[in-house]
């Protein structure tokens, strides 16, 4: 597979869509961020099922390019376990802008409503409450 | 071509995903509101050197998605003049997010620093100035 995170240009928003520019990638760091999902038979639960050879392939390719860790499960060590790295945290504005949108022209968009209120009106402490959730676990790795 | 934009969950994120998320939706996009190319051949000279047939396709995707107008140049009837619609303008703040997450990972990223600097410390006053520039336009459609 030839998909070594090509830069089609300097331009920064070009360089965000070759690391998270399809279908899939935002929705596993959703997972990840939102869910709190951590193994891969959780990621292909979701309601989007995602094919395995592909939520593989994505997992793979996230941890490459740095917003994903991959480790073997403390409790469990034949388990891999996933978390999202700080690197993909910093995505949580772009995912959280995606939500309001979706909100705005899906009519049938199913987000918590007090979850999107408070994106709409209170994005920066909604940030900074996910990040002191997230953070701390990220710390140990 | 069997690309009917589907929504794979009810999930506004996903539905986002659906309907940009791939490599190319918001680089037309970027070009229609932060370059305000209007004209096919236009969108061809960008640095990410988009295919034609490429363009093509994410043009007709776009339009059909209500984020793209395509109309009959006022000057020459028989140029297509292409704009971005509110429903696209509405994607300003996911743009400017991916524009701040990759300045901030791209060594190389180049948007001009005081566009950057705006962007991340008066996003809404940036978002307001683009939209008074762009919407008295979109208004003629």
């Amino acid at each position: 597979m030839k998909k070594e995170l090509p830069c089609r240009s300097d331009c920064p928003i070009t360089f965000s869509l070759d690391v998270v520019g399809d279908k899939w990638s935002l929705i596993v760091l959703r997972d990840l961020i939102f869910a709190r999902k951590r193994y891969f038979q959780e990621f292909l639960g979701s309601p989007e099922k995602i094919a395995s050879n592909i939520l593989a392939s994505r997992l793979k390719l996230l941890e490459k390019a740095g917003l994903v860790t991959r480790a073997a499960d403390a409790v469990n060590a034949r388990r891999v376990i996933y978390a999202p790295t700080a690197k993909a945290l910093d995505l949580l504005p772009v995912m959280l802008e995606m939500l309001l949108w979706g909100t705005k022209y899906h009519a049938k968009a199913n987000a918590p409503e007090p979850f999107v209120r408070r994106a709409a009106t209170d994005r920066a402490g909604l940030i900074a409450d996910l990040r002191a959730q997230l953070e701390p676990k990220l710390a140990l790795r």
